[in-house]
């Protein structure tokens, strides 16, 4: 047999790597795919880097010899991001964790993209700043750069789009640039940065992340308030939001959700009805300020047993609920696996989008439960599946797919924070037309002339 | 003589711009430059559009034959952005100024590009909402665009760049797409919204943008406090940051300005020291806590005499001098013009670089007079030049250098906001690095193969 040109790449990356370049079954098994639905592939070795340099020469040889590589941190992707689907290199950064610099004045650092959130926030706690942005699982923040991801605190604080000063990125040739910088705005030329956040692992690798922090706040409290119907919740968000209070997180849960997060985590006391969770962030009197205007909003549209916790203790475990609604959402069918949706639309379409698509899954005989980070208008719409079923996921990706389409004729996105991938490449054309399609083709051609870097992602070809 | 290119766009894009195609004199000279010190240069023609389609047409008609296209807006630019240095035609939008949605639940509208934030505002002002970006001057919305535009409330509310949440751009072909879309937030593939954002009219021509709208707070309320020492304001202004009150402006003026500010506006009762002028947006209670807040800690760092004003009268006459300081600063020597740097640098070196600056002018004999948002570590060095003197702008301009010097060996850049345009070209690659800046040019040359678009801007050739 023809000696592979991934052949050359392995044995040459071995002479730098040594056996942190790897063809063991199980490492490549466990580099197949993250936490997606998506049918497993195996990549022909994987690479654990630990310096851009390695990072580099190894993307610098897949260059030479045209074979593809895809950057892996935590393998949380929910959209088929991680996944070879061409084979190739799977290009570890998990092991790039340094913090190189936190910067006190400017409340800012450096970091490895192999860092989690929680190891930053772990870190910069005696400092007293934090880093907002939280996905809930996980993840590496070289990923959620990769996927221009949010999460709960985004309402208030921005996404990572808005928290990352800089970047050091591996370009498809092994080039090693520099974007952004220091300063917390600059108007010196095109905007690289944003260009490579969000690009999902197709125009560069990301070896180092500049992100902006933020002072913990003096005080902090959740509410919980709770609605007889989906139409009143989403009213109280669209007036919160309007009036600008400045709501770290709000939450929705939908009653089948509730129901399931009280069953499996234990929260006495609620009903299985609609319900916001809330957080503040401010001086003491602001966040009493804060929960006594959200009080008087919800009231006003059908709110009742508005709850206040500033107690940490009693705060934990709403907000531990809250997290772990995915596996609630999971359990409330055992055996069953959900697909996870993930459109955003304006915040005046939202009630239209959850309760059309809530009523057509349950027409047509699906489990749905729905959590979302309402203040932007992102939901998540759990669907369940028997994974025993042979049609199962085929029909979960249908509802999936009628959830998206709803979405977008209300003026949304398939995509709120999760990311194209695979999973949600047929709309990426719907969503921008033609034209715009063919200016991102051009920007891939431009700065992946071979196509190397996550080849098959985001694009259908 | 042979016919000249641009004779044929001329003749072709009467057709359908009829008398708003024009080689009047007195236009050209015009649209010969902005607000700044660049040397004039006529355009062959402007054209005054008044829809997409015409813009789109023209650029076409420019793209045929090779002609160059230079947005013009208000004229207001500081760094030579709409000087047709090539000639070619000035495609004036200053018509395009319809507001052509405003979604009130949502909070976003789509406006055309001639709008500027005044007529904006005033639009808005009923609604309970305002578009908070504000450089001071009487710019047009698309211009902001182009320059990657922020001012006094961008501490707060971020600058354009987290305010747009699409636009409709001409391509240099006359092709015509839109990017974004009306959600708060997205991860649906390159974000070509940044890309256009502060790519000073070398990429696309904006035809419409949709934009994020904020609430008009419950309450306002301003703040001057002042400094015996540029140090003790500097302090405070990051200890604020810190503490992550969030002024909605936090501008200083050093003694020179605060002194030629006080003879302009009248400013009876101030010293002529190095001052903070703040203002804070939020509920009755927030603002009165965050002055409070802001009085102590000025108070530690030798600030004196903090005075807080709710009066709206008496906020408008102190923030009327802010936005005129400008004017202040060229009064103070009569017959002098200014050439206006715009360095930006991590605030935990804003001291290091203002009392510098300032030394060093004053030991080449520079009058400099400084205004900085110090919240985000920007500042506008004013160096006064006689227009007279042969040497006079040449010398500014070598003081403008050493400035931004001191400001990049700080860890800065050249712009935080006026963006790069002429003047500030031979830094771009200083800033960014070969790679970068070859990065730069490859999205350049994919956009725009022939050039057309404001050529000779942002990068030296």
């Amino acid at each position: 047999m023809a000696p592979r040109p991934v052949d050359a790449v392995i044995a040459a990356a071995r002479g730098f790597l040594g056996d942190r370049l790897t063809t063991n079954a199980a490492m490549r098994e466990q580099h197949a795919k993250g936490e997606d639905s998506s049918t497993p592939t195996l990549p022909d070795a994987v690479a654990f880097v630990e310096t851009t340099e390695e990072a580099s020469r190894l993307v610098a040889l897949c260059h030479q010899h045209e074979v593809p590589v895809v950057a892996f941190g935590a393998g949380t992707s929910l959209e088929g991001h991680v996944n070879p689907v061409r084979g190739g290199i799977s290009l570890d950064l998990s092991r790039m964790t340094a913090i190189l610099e936190v910067n006190e004045q400017d409340m800012d650092c450096l970091i490895e993209p192999g860092v989690t959130r929680q190891q930053l926030n772990e870190h910069l706690r005696d400092k007293g700043m934090f880093f907002p942005v939280d996905p809930g699982s996980h993840c590496t923040i070289g990923g959620m750069v990769a996927t221009r991801a949010s999460g709960t605190n985004a309402v208030r604080y921005g996404t990572i789009r808005e928290n990352t000063l800089g970047l050091e990125v591996v370009l498809a040739d092994g080039r090693v640039i520099a974007t952004g910088g220091r300063t917390r705005k600059a108007a010196n030329g095109y905007d690289l940065t944003r260009l490579f956040i969000g690009s999902e692992g197709t125009l560069g690798i990301v070896t180092k992340v500049r992100l902006r922090l933020h002072g913990i706040p003096e005080a902090m409290s959740s509410a919980v308030v709770q609605f007889a119907t989906l139409q009143g919740a989403v009213e109280s968000v669209i007036q919160v939001m309007q009036m600008g209070i400045p709501v770290a997180r709000i939450e929705l849960l939908d009653d089948d959700m509730m129901a399931a997060s009280i069953a499996y985590s234990k929260l006495e006391g609620y009903a299985p009805a609609t319900t916001l969770f809330l957080k503040f962030h401010g001086s003491e009197a602001g966040v009493a300020e804060q929960a006594a205007m959200v009080e008087a909003i919800t009231a006003e549209h059908g709110g009742t047993g508005f709850r206040w916790a500033t107690d940490a203790a009693e705060r934990n475990r709403l907000w531990k609920a809250r997290h772990d609604s995915y596996w609630a959402g999971c359990a409330a069918k055992p055996g069953h696996k959900a697909l996870t949706t993930d459109v955003c639309v304006p915040i005046s379409r939202l009630a239209e989008a959850l309760v059309g698509a809530k009523e057509e899954a349950k027409a047509l005989g699906h489990f749905t439960c729905i959590v979302g980070h309402v203040g932007d208008g992102n939901f998540h719409q759990m669907v369940l599946y028997d994974p025993a079923d042979p049609q199962g996921l085929e029909r979960a990706w249908d509802m999936d797919r009628r959830i998206v389409e709803r979405g977008l004729a209300l003026g949304g996105t398939c995509s709120g924070e999760h990311g194209i991938g695979l999973g949600k490449r047929e709309f990426l054309e719907r969503e921008h037309g033609a034209e715009a399609l063919a200016v991102m083709r051009g920007l891939k051609q431009t700065l992946d002339p071979k196509g190397i870097l996550n080849p098959g992602k985001m694009f259908r070809n």
